[in-house]
């Protein structure tokens, strides 16, 4: 049975991976997904400028909980880091796997 | 003309390229994209533990192709591996390119 | 507050990097993020045979720019190149700073 849930995906220079992190155990999401990527945004700031290469983090949880994550990243980082996130509707497949517990 | 897919995205250990590539080929899709991705999942196995990276890999197809691809990928390794797999609503351009010939 | 908007993605080999960096450029985009990825397509070519490794590369913009990008797209590259391109819609907080200036 297919579950409909939400994809956070947070794209943001290499120094924010482990407060990413912290932020999405902190709202209780069971995994997530590291890819290095390498970018160009609206801040105008290369990847090259980073002193590394940046990274996307991939989170699937309930729409409640994106909601909620993104909210948080926004308030935190939007203002002085270069990071970028946004929502992707997702069926899944045992979905409960990627609720919290308890919820 | 765009036409509606599925995109089906599936990230397991390493191990499970070749098996997840010959079920992909097996379901007649005609691509697929992989990604070296690191993670942390639901069994609370960690990317170091795996002996090497993760891996991502995407394909698009048809909706009932998608929902094959996801039941035989559940039912031959959620139970035992480190896997989890999701599906997108995605438009294409010449979407007949991803498509099983003959169907 | 979360504005939709439609996140192109695009597979092709890393020959192509420049001139579609340029592409989305011309469009008003106002960043996008590289992955290194393998694949392989409906015209039968493996990575292996396209002398290094592939680039998926990702835009989120309007659903008219999203559009325009794909039309453009196709009808320089598709008829000579590897490339696939797929759009799919994406929630972003803060939306506006996606958006090109003046539209």
């Amino acid at each position: 049975m297919k579950v409909a849930l939400t994809k956070v995906t947070m794209v943001s220079e290499s120094t924010l991976k482990e407060p990413i992190v912290a932020l999405i155990r902190r709202h209780g999401a069971t995994g997530f997904t590291l890819t290095k990527v390498e970018g160009e945004g609206s801040r105008g700031v290369r990847a090259s400028d980073w002193g590394g290469r940046n990274v996307m983090i991939e989170t699937i949880v309930s729409p409640e909980t994106a909601d909620a994550l993104l909210e948080e990243l926004s308030s935190a980082y939007f203002e002085d880091y270069a990071v970028i996130a946004w929502l992707t509707d997702v069926s899944v497949l045992r979905g409960e796997k990627f609720l919290r517990k308890g919820s």
